[in-house]
C-alpha cells in the first residue's frame, strides 16, 4: 500500500528543557497518523466504530527506535502504512522524517477490538473484516 | 538491584473515549519511573545533570507490552530498574501492575547525554561514570 | 470547608524549552486536584458519576493567575476547596504553592452534569443534590 | 489587525472519557495559535527569541470560556488576535469555532519576557519593541 503522510510542526509544548521533542510525543503522533491513515481511506473512526461495533484499536505492543532529534518549530513528515494484516489484529509502521533525515521509527501492533455485549467498559477481539483490508490495497 | 516503586492515580485526563488509559501516558509515566529511580538513589536529574555536564537521558529505543487495561480511579504500581549498563548506554526496564496483575511491561534504552561543548543545543553519549553504577548496586 | 491538599513534583515533561512548567498544566493539574477532593470526600468520581446518572462535571469557565514559576523537580503543593455551590454550578477555587511562595491562582466554573437520556453523547445542566453539598461542610 | 487563523482536528487523544475534548487542551492549542499567529508575520519563536535576547512569551492570566463541547473527528478553528499591546505585556485574543458555533473563547496575557544576564534560567520584562508592534498593524 502507499503510505500516508502526515506532517506535524513541532510545537514549543512538545518540547521538554533538553530543547528537543520528548519522546513519548511520538507515541501519540503515531495514534494520530494511524486514525488519519484510516481516515484517508473512508475509514473514519468515529463512524467506523460504532459501523463495526467496535469499542476501538487497542494496542498490544508499541515501539521505537529514536535516531535522531525534532527541535520547536521543525516541520517533520510520518510516513505511515500497515506492514501486515493478521486475523484479529494489524501491524502499523511509522516513519518519521526531519529535513532529509530518519528521525524515528516505529511500530504498532493493534487489535480489532469489538465491543463486549456483556459489559459496556470491556472489549474483546474480533476478526478484522476482509472489507476493511481491501480499502488497504494500492 | 530492588526496583523502584512508583505509585500513579489514573486521572480522568489520562483516559480517552474507550475509557482506557491513552497507551502513551504510559511513556510518560515511564520517564517519570525512570527520573524517580535516580532520585531515590540520590540523583537527583537536576542536580546531576549539571554537575556531570549533561543535557540529558535521551532514548534510542522504547517498546511496551500492553497485556490489560487501566481506568480512571485504578492505583497502578510502576516497578523500574536497570536492567542492563553498557559503556554509554543503559536499559531501563518497567513492570506495571494493576490489581495484582501486570498490565504493562516496558524497556526504555538510553544514552548518557553529554553536553556538546561546541553546540549549546546538541549533546554526544559519553561513558557512564562507575560511581553512577555503583549507586544501583543493591 | 477545608481545603484539599495535592502535593506534585514537577517532571521533566511538564516543563518546557523555557525550562518553566508549560502553563497548560496547570490546568490539567487543577482538574486532577478537583477529583482528588471529590474523592477525599467519598464522591470518587468513577463511582459517583453513575449513581448521580452523570455524564462529568464539566467546565463553563476557567482562569488562572501565574505569578512566579515552577521548574523540574520542584514540588508544588495545591490547595483546592469549593468556593461557592450555586443551583447547577459550583465553583472551585485553587490555589498553588512552591517553597513558601504562592506561585498560581486559579479558578474553575463547573457544572453538574447530567447524561442526557434522549442523547449517549449529550450532557445537561442538574440541580447539585443537598447531600453532596453537606459532603463539603466542615 | 486581521485574525489568523488555525484548524485543528480534534483527535482521539485530545478528548476524555466523557467524549468530548477535556478541557486543558484548548490552553495547549492557545499556545500553539498565538505562537503561529507570530509565525504568519515573520516572527517565529526559534528564530525571534534569539534576536531579541528573549527566553519566552509567558503568561500571566490565561482564561477561557467553554459554550459547546467538541468531539474526536471535529475539525475546529482558532480565530487569533491581539487585542492589546500595552509596555510590556500583550494580550492575545482566542474565538473557537466548530460547525459555525462559538464554542470557546479565551484570553492570555502574555509578558515580553527577556533573559536575565545574572540567572541563565531566569526571566525579567521588557519594553516590547515597536518594530514587534508594526508587524501586527494590519
Amino acid at each position: 500500500m502507499t503510505p500516508s503522510r502526515l506532517e506535524i510542526v513541532v510545537d514549543f509544548a512538545d518540547c521538554d528543557p533538553a530543547r528537543i521533542v520528548f519522546y513519548p510525543r511520538y507515541f501519540n503522533w503515531f495514534d494520530r497518523a494511524t486514525e488519519r491513515m484510516f481516515r484517508e481511506r473512508g475509514l473514519a473512526w468515529p463512524e467506523m466504530w460504532p459501523k463495526y461495533k467496535m469499542a476501538g484499536v487497542p494496542l498490544v505492543d508499541a515501539s521505537a527506535k529514536f535516531m535522531g532529534p525534532a527541535r520547536f518549530g521543525d516541520t517533520i513528515t510520518f510516513e505511515t502504512w500497515v506492514g501486515e494484516w493478521r486475523n484479529k489484529v494489524f501491524i502499523v509502521e511509522h516513519r518519521v522524517h526531519n529535513n532529509g533525515r530518519i528521525i524515528v521509527e516505529g511500530q504498532e501492533v493493534r487489535v480489532w477490538g469489538l465491543r463486549d455485549p456483556h459489559d459496556p467498559e470491556g472489549m474483546r477481539a474480533g476478526v478484522i473484516p476482509p472489507e476493511i483490508i481491501a480499502r488497504f490495497n494500492d
